[in-house]
This record gives C-alpha cells, structure tokens and sequence, in this order.
C-alpha cells in the first residue's frame, strides 16, 4: 500500500490519520490539518477511497493502530461510504466529516450516508463541510490521556471566548454601524 | 467464506445473487426471490454484511462473477453501504434495494446510501422495499441475452395489463361502489 | 417516426439507445455517451419527451428491442416521466438518470419520479446528473453477455484504483500542500 | 378499451372522469366522486395505469374530450405518471390528486411527480389525499360555464361558513370543554 | 378599490385575472400573461396582497365573477396566502403559481403553502415559478365552453410535438455533438 | 359575528384570544388555554377559519384591539393561512401554533405556511402542537407590562428546574434501572 | 461582562436587546435594529455566542429584566442554540431569528433549531434571515402596553397598504410591461 | 448540584457520564449505559436539560473533567441543545444522540441541532436513537488509551462477525424460507 504523507513531526508517531475519497476534497479536509498542526499533533494525509480502491481502504483501516494511530477523520461526499467502512475494519474512534460536492443533493446524502450507522459500528459525525470541528474532536480524544492537548484545547475555547468579548465591546465603543447616529 | 444457500435449482448455475445488510431484512427481500422463481431464474439468497462482515462482503462481491453470477441485488437499510461497496469490488452490475428500517429517517438515508454514488461505479436503484423491481430488473438484464427469460418478462406485463382492465371493466359492470344508485 | 441518430458504428448494431426529454438535458446526457464510446459500444441520441411527444415515446419505446436495442438510458428533469413510461412499454432494461434542471426543487422531483416506480415497471436509477454511471451501469449489462466489454470494465476500474494510489503517493513524495513545513 | 363505468347519469353526458392508477386508490378517490354526486355533475369512475396499461391511457385520453369529457381527475401514488401523461395527451384540464401509498416517501414522491411538470403541459395539483377538492375544483371549472353549478358551489361554500359559526356559537353558549370552571 | 390594468383587448370581457403577491413577482407571473396572450384570451395583471392589502384582496376575489372573470391566476411566495385565500371568497376556479422567492426554503414554503389547501377550498397548483403553465391551465379551462380556444390549445401541443421531433431529425442528420466522430 | 366563549374570568377584560381553524384542533390548542388559566390570564376561545370564514377571520381581527385583546394565539394545520391572515389585520402580537393534521405532509406544510410570512407582516411561530408554548410566550408577552404575570413564570419555570433536579436526585439515590446490580 | 452597546436614545432605558451568534450575522440582523430605530424603539445590539461565550450568554439572558429590557430579539445559524437557551435563562419574550450561514443545510438547521423547543421555554420565531419582521414584533409586544407604539405599527402597516395600492394604480394606469401591445 | 447517580463500580472512577434532557429518553439512552457496562466501563446516568436547568447543565459540564471524567455522551431530542452547550463548557469528548421525540419533525430536528455545530465547538453525533453506537464509541474512545478496552471492543466486533456468517450458513444448511422448493 501506498503509505499516506505525514507531516514533519514524523519523528514522532502520528496519532491522527486524515483521509478523504478523493483530492478534490482537499479544499475542506485541509482545515482538520491546519488545527491539528495548531495544537502540534502529529497526523498524516492521504485519499482512500472506499469505492475506487476498496482494498487499500480495508489495508489502511485493518494497520492504522499497529501503525500508532490513534483517530482516523474520513471525509466523503454523496454516497459517502468511506467512514463507515473504516469504522467497520477498526476499532478505532472514527471521525465523519460529510462533504457538500458537486452533485450532491444540498448536502443530505453525505450527512445521512455517515450519520445514519447501524448499531455496532459507531461514526462520530460533524457538521457538512466541518473539518476544523473533526480536528477538534481528535484533539479532545487525545486530550482524554493527554492532558498537554487538553489544555491547548481550554486555551484555544478561551481565545474564542475573548474574541468575542472584544468584538462586543468594541461594538460598544465605537458603535456597531455607521448608519446609527 | 461461508457459501450462500441455493435454490434446488442447483445443477444450474446461479445467475444471480440476493444479499442483505441482515437477516431482518428478509421480510422485504423475499419478495426478490419470489419473482426470480416465478421467472425460473436461479438465484441464491444470503447475509452479507459491510458493516460487520467487511471481509465477507469483499470476498463475496470478488468471486461473484467467476462463481458464475451475472446480476448482484443487494438491499440496506439506514447509511446502506452494502451495494455500493460490492459495486466497487465487482464488474457485475449491482442493483440496491433502499430498506426502511426501524431507525431510518423515513428511508431518506437508505435511498440516498445507495442512489448518490460517485462516478465510476453505478449502483442500479429501485425504490424504497422495492425487492420485487429489483427481480424484475435483474431478469430484464438476463433477458438481453436470454430470450426465453424476455418472454417470461413480456407474458408477466401483458398479465398485469389484462389485470387492470378486467378490474375496470368489472367496475363497469357491476357498479364501483354501493353506494352509487 | 424521426430516427435517433446513431454513432459512426453504424454497420454494427446500436446496443444502447440514450433518450432525453429536451436538447437542453445534452449537456448532462453527453457524459453516458461519452464513456460509452470509451468501451466502444455501438449506442444512439436522441430526444424524446415523454409529455411533448407522448407517441413517438410510445413507438420509440415499443420498437427498442426489434431494432437490437439491448439497454436504453433515459434522463429526465422535474416530474420526469420518460425513464418510467419507457420501462412501461419495453421489457429492456431501463436506465434513469434525474437531472437537476433549472425549476427543479433542488433536483428531488426528477430523483423522486425516476425511483419511486411501482411494483412490476423498475427502472434502474442512478444519481443525480450522473449520466457517465449510466453508461457505466449499461456496459456492466452488456458485460453478462460480453466478455470483451467486462474486460474493458475491469480495466476501467482498475485504472481508476491506480489514479487514487498515484496521487496519494505523490502526496507523500511531494507534501500536500505548500503550507505544510 | 374498456369503458368506464359510469353514474346512474348515464343520459346525460358524462362531464367528469375520474381515473386512478390502481383499484386500491378508490378509497382516497371515492371523495371526488361523492362531491361530483352531491354537485349532480355526470360522471365516470374506471382504473387507468399509466405503468402497467399504457396503450389503455393513451386512449382513455386521446378519446376523453370527443367521447365529452370537460374536465380528468386523475389520482396516483408513489411515482405518479398518469396525471401528467394524460395531460399530455389531451387539451382537457387535467386535476392531480397525489396519493399518499404504502411504500411512498411520505407522500413526497406523488406530490413531486405530478407536482412539478414542465412547461406546455400542466396538471392542476390538489393537496395530497384532497380527492374532495379535485371534485370541488372539477366543480368549479364547469362553473365557469354553467351557472346552475356556480350557485350550487356558493350554496356549498355558503354551508361550510354557517357550520363554522354554528360551532363558534355553540362553543360560546356551552363552554368548549369542561374543564373550565 | 384600484381596478387592474387590463390588455388592449378591452373592448372584450376580461376572463382572466393573473395576480401576485408583490410587483417583484413579475419576472415570473409575466409568462402568464405571455401565453395568455398567445392564445388571445383578454386577460388584466395587477398586485393584489393577502398580508399587505388584506381588504383589497377580498375585494377583488369577491368582485371578480360579477366582473365576468372565469379563471384567477395567483402567484406568491414564502407563507403564500394569496391563492388560497382569494379560493375561500370567490367560487371561481383558482390556480396557484408558488414563486421561489429571496429569502424562500428553496421554495417548499410556497409550494406547501399554496398546496396543501384543507377540504372544501381547492387550489389547482401548478410547479414552482411555472406561470405560463398556469396560462396554459387557465386556456384549457376557458376551452372546455369556447372551442376557438380549444383548438389553438391543440395547435400549440401539435407545435411543441412537432419542435422536438425536428431537433430529433436534426439530430440524426447532423450528429449531435462535434466530439462524435 | 358570533362573539367568541370567554372565561369565567367574564368580569376581567379577556386579554388572549385563542383561535383555530377547525374545532378537531381544540385536543391540540386546549393546552394553551390550560396554561394562560394556571397563569390566571383571562382569555377565549373559538374557531375562526380563514378559508371557510374569510369575513369572520377579518372581523375577528380586525376587532381584537378594541375589545381589549392584547395577544392573539392562532393554531392551524395544513396550508395554514389562519395566523398570517390575521397578523395581517391587527397589529397585536400574533403567536402562530402550527398543527399536524390527518392529511400533513408530516407538519412541513404547517410550520412552512405559519414561518415564512413576508417582511412587514410577522408571526411569533412555536413548534409543531406547541400550544402550551404559545400559552407561555402570550404570558411572557402580557409579563413585559404586568409584573405579577412575570412572577409567576419565574415561578413555573424554577418549578421546572426543581422536579428535574428532584428526578436526577431519585435516580441516585434509587439507581436509575432495575438492571442494574 | 462587557456590556452592549445601545443607540443613542441612551438616556431612556433600552427596551430592546439584539443579540447574534457572532458578527458575521450583522448584515442580516441589522434590519431588526433599523425597524425599531424607525419606530422610536430604544434597543442595543451586542454578540452573545451560546457556544463560544456560554457564560456570557448566561449572564446576558439573566440581568436582562432588572436593565429594563421588555423583549430580547436572538439571532443564529446553524445548529443555532442561542435563542433557546436565552429563553432558558430568562422571563422576558425571545424573538429568534433563524439565518441561513454559510454551510448551513438550506437553512433547515437554524430554522428547526430554533422553532422546535421543548415545552417550557418558548421561542417566537420568524422566517428565515427575517429580522426585520423579528424588530416589528417586538414592537407589536411593546405595543400591548404601549399605545404610541401601536400608532406606529398601524401607521407603518397603513403605508405597505397604500403602497401597493399605489403601484396597482400605476400598471393600471402606465401599463405593466412595455411588451403590451 | 445534585450528583448523578453512579453505577456499582463506585470504587472506580466514573469515566463516562450519561446524560438526557429528559427522563423519557431513558428508554432510548439506556442502550449507552448497557453497552458500557457490558465492556465493564465504569459511568453514570443523570437527567439534565438544558432548557429547564440551564445553571445545572453549566455546572455538570463544567465540573465533569475534574471529577475524572473522559467522555460526555448527551441525548436530547426536537431542538436539542444539550450536547451542543454541554460541548461549549467541556473540553472533554462529546457524543451527542438525536432523540426521535414525540412532537419532533421525524427526527430531523434533533439531528440538526445536535449535528451542525459551529466551527470551534465540535459534537461527534451519531444516528438518531443510536444510543448504543454512542457508548460504543465512548469505548473506542477510552480504547486509544487503555489497551484492555480495546480489546474488548476487538471481540465485540468479532462476535458480530461471526453472528452474521453462522445465521448466512444457517440460511444455507436449513434453507432460508419454507416456500423454497
């Protein structure tokens, strides 16, 4: 099997496996990334495609925790099956992460083809198109043993919290719109 | 792999092959062996799993054409991954049969698990708990090579055509209702 | 009636007859003859509306199967009729592709009118605008009967794997983005 | 062609049919034909399946307007083609009655199917279910040149609004329930 | 009240009434009048509002019979109660356009709005933004008392019939795409 | 007009009217009135229908201010026109109730046609059969002015909280299931 | 907490509190904030996020009585918690304004997230991104206690009247489209 | 705060907490809890809703990683916002269930509220009343970091396997139906 591309933390184990059915989804998936690198976990990313390569998607779910894996996020558009099959090869958390395509009718049949899964074979699923929030979601798994993640994780909340404050006291300063006299 | 029940009509060669996510599913899909009998089309019915016989489903789906088979239908219910991941394995064509099962979102799932593919590999769909549609179909493709089936096929319609005229011209007779004077 | 207009094969028998309900549905419909073409399977265009030409749907239809058609694929958008009311007069099978046209309701009304057909008239669905899974869906038909199609399917398959594996592998030589460092 | 069977009217020309997919519809569509009796408007009740006797629909409604007819009520379930295809085959008014049936999407795909034809070809779109208003509005139609059925939709409408008041003032005089003290 | 603007047919009773919700509907209720037009069918446009205008609303649905009105075509979007509404106080036939308006769900709101009328108050709709076939549906009416309308009804389906079978020949003559070779 | 039924409250002006479109929504609306009684809110009820009573519906509006009315509650099903309608008229605060009726498209149709009112005309919407949340919302409203109103919300929501605190202390202390040992 | 900022009508008590989930909302909740303004209505308008300033939300929802606040307008997309949960916290009418953001589902998220609340804690809700008509509302609760309000309201009301009344006149008088012969 | 109820492995820490808006949702979520004790995780079942005890649901959340807990998993049904707040006070996992409630819109309410979360607060959803995939995937979850979790999650997944291939060899051996001949 073609192993996945890792970031240059490689010298550490990559904990955070980031897949998706195919590259035109790198536009969303990046996100999982970026916010991944923010809270410095190591994570690789690759295209599996549980439909076009069927056998490297069973390979890469059935070695992902011998290879030290401990979270996979899967992203898939339309019929988006390749969380859910991952889900079925490991026993791995699975994070789903339903992809608004092109053809994709509004979004609904990503979301139900990863949320929608029979008992005994969980997805974690997130907003459409919510690849930040997957990574978060890996981030607050890790955190659960590792309380240097967990505090990243607290920090970053109380930034989004402090934003927001600011915003609304800057609101109050200076007037919200140019319009109110 | 453990080897799917045949019909008696075993010293044929099964042509095609009745699979389901699970043996609850049953009481839908019947209807799909019920109408291959009536066509005399041999067929085998079985429990496959994507889910949690993933290695199962990809054997199955591998050996299906040298086995013999020329028509996978393949029923699911919720996120049914089911037909599309043995459309990914095989080149047979695959016909998928939504199911609305107990926790289905009203069927949206099932239908749009199965419908929504990506391009490269078709999943034929019928409507939701349409197992009989889907026999019909398959004794259709059959019947592109088979003409004895294609007659089975024309004799089956120009039935359900006299059948509706004898009810209307029954209506006609004898009054469609009590209650018209 | 006006004859559809058939492909340079023509000293060979059409196999496939592609049908629409407006010229307008071309841009869709030319990817099902685009990868017919691909597997070199004799196939035809044309229109024929379902609601402006009830008669000539009716003889087109009727006629298929003696002028050696083996599969037809149609495409329709909004209450799309004309998958469905083929399949009510041919025993061929019936390919429908729903097509998200300009009034449509987000592309449900031609999903629904296409799928939801009633016992005994299936027809065969695929995605929305998927017209390419359509041809797809008829080589794998044409493929029971025809070794020389089947192969070229698996090839088609097999090509698609190994364009997934070569990305991902250039992925891992390359990096996948330039803002990993 | 079978004929429809047709009121006790039978002297009078029949104005009104009143066709539907499947004789298991009748128990939705029997409030058209009671509204037309209640309005002594002349007319026929039969089963027409645009799937599974199309030669039988294209005569029922090629022959309509000449054998009479003002106005079709045509009802139909699931992917409901007979409203539309009848339309296109006569310059009648064409009523559509979406029926709600057992393996309907929640009644999403009848409403869509006969909801949302394309343009040249209308169908008047009732609620789901709403034979009765189909009747009304059929009732309405042959109002426009028939005074003596004008009046006898006022007198209708006129019903309707005392047996509201009549409530109103019961309720008032009474108490609406007994709970209150 | 402020009477409509009629066409210059004025000399001729005017039998039918296209009104909507707000003049930013025009750009759809136009094609209305358009066929309307093309038919010969003296007809008047005006905005009339349930929400905004609410007593000049009744006014005109109860005024609009006496005035010599035989059809009334309402178009609105969102919560749209102008077709129903104006069905509960005239006993003339009503046809509602549901118009996809800025801030509409895709448009499910009008068509739910204008559909989904309770006993005793029909709404003959038509599909979303599909104003000219409310003309069309208004011609067909008018037609069942005044064959002169009747018959161009006739002409238009024969010409609509006759376009699509000459891109057909079209088609055949000169291929369909330049790709094909 | 038949003058609504109001409370034995008939001394204290009657400050919510409670309406509806057919009194088979009073097992739904009554939980509106239970409320507003607990809360000791003098109010009426009766049935107004907006499409079988469109003067009635006028009247009633049109009138609630000056008989002291200060909210209007207005419950409806299916197209529901009743709540804009009579937001319409009256420039009282309108609370919307929408209700699932027998033949719903499963109460879309009814919360469509209550939310979406055009810009200028608003309907305080609450959930599907949320009539005790419409009593609750009139309280909160008549609260903003009448402080002992405001009291006693504060006090049926601090009982809310407690008998959820209550529960969660009696499942400690008891354990939650048999099952468990 | 920091507090919101308020128009300039600062010597009066703010009556009004806009809230929204973040500043990314202000160009569809600044129509609220522009009705009251035209209305002589004393508001504020701040950024409150449920989920990223919980506390302050809190906060916010819990001291708005004792400021003075009568009505409190919520605005949210997405799975938008915010008017509910302010709804939890306080006594005083929530208006919630559901907006369609960017990778919204067509806006059902935010409309059913906030509509569908539990009995108990109610939300007003209006149309999708309608925040002017949430600023009329409020007006019109104001309106109960507050006659000049009222006036305004019935003015403004007055005016959408005259308005298309007004423009009725002038297709009548100009004619409607220059296409009119 | 009322402290929730543990199970009997008191001595141990309490790992996972389950929680409900309601306890009417313990015939659903009951699931989460009978899994986990089948894998002998250690946890606890309390109520707290967001709406009724929103200070209670604060302090829980707030609270829930200093008294050692790992994951969160949250059920609520119509406008859930439990698991979302729930997630914007913890940095610990959290699992979030759709609750399929009486009054809610198929579901589909609560599926919306708990999945599409915003950016920054992520909740990890599974399928609507799939309370045992939530405590499976809490297993999965402790499993990253506790091999003996893990393993066990490895034979569960086993079983279920295994369970499928005995009920396919079954089908085979004994015949699946009785109508086979």
């Amino acid at each position: 099997m073609s192993e996945p591309q890792t970031t240059n933390h490689q010298l550490q184990t990559v904990l955070v496996g980031i897949i998706m059915g195919s590259d035109s989804d790198l536009n969303v998936m990046q996100a999982a990334s970026d916010i991944l690198k923010q809270f410095d976990i190591p994570h690789e990313v690759t295209v599996v495609s549980a439909h076009r390569t069927p056998h490297r998607m069973i390979e890469y779910a059935q070695t992902a925790k011998e290879r030290g894996l401990k979270v996979i996020i899967a992203g898939a558009g339309g019929a988006a099956h390749l969380p859910g099959m991952v889900a079925a090869v490991t026993t791995l958390p699975v994070i789903g992460v339903p992809i608004k395509s092109s053809n994709s009718i509004d979004g609904w049949d990503s979301v139900l083809s990863i949320l929608q899964m029979p008992n005994g074979v969980p997805v974690g699923t997130v907003a459409l198109n919510a690849a930040k929030n997957a990574g978060i979601l890996a981030a607050e798994i890790l955190g659960t043993a590792d309380e240097t993640v967990s505090v990243k994780i607290a920090a970053y909340k109380n930034t989004m919290n402090n934003e927001v404050i600011e915003k609304a006291e800057k609101m109050k300063r200076e007037g919200w719109e140019n319009k109110f006299d």
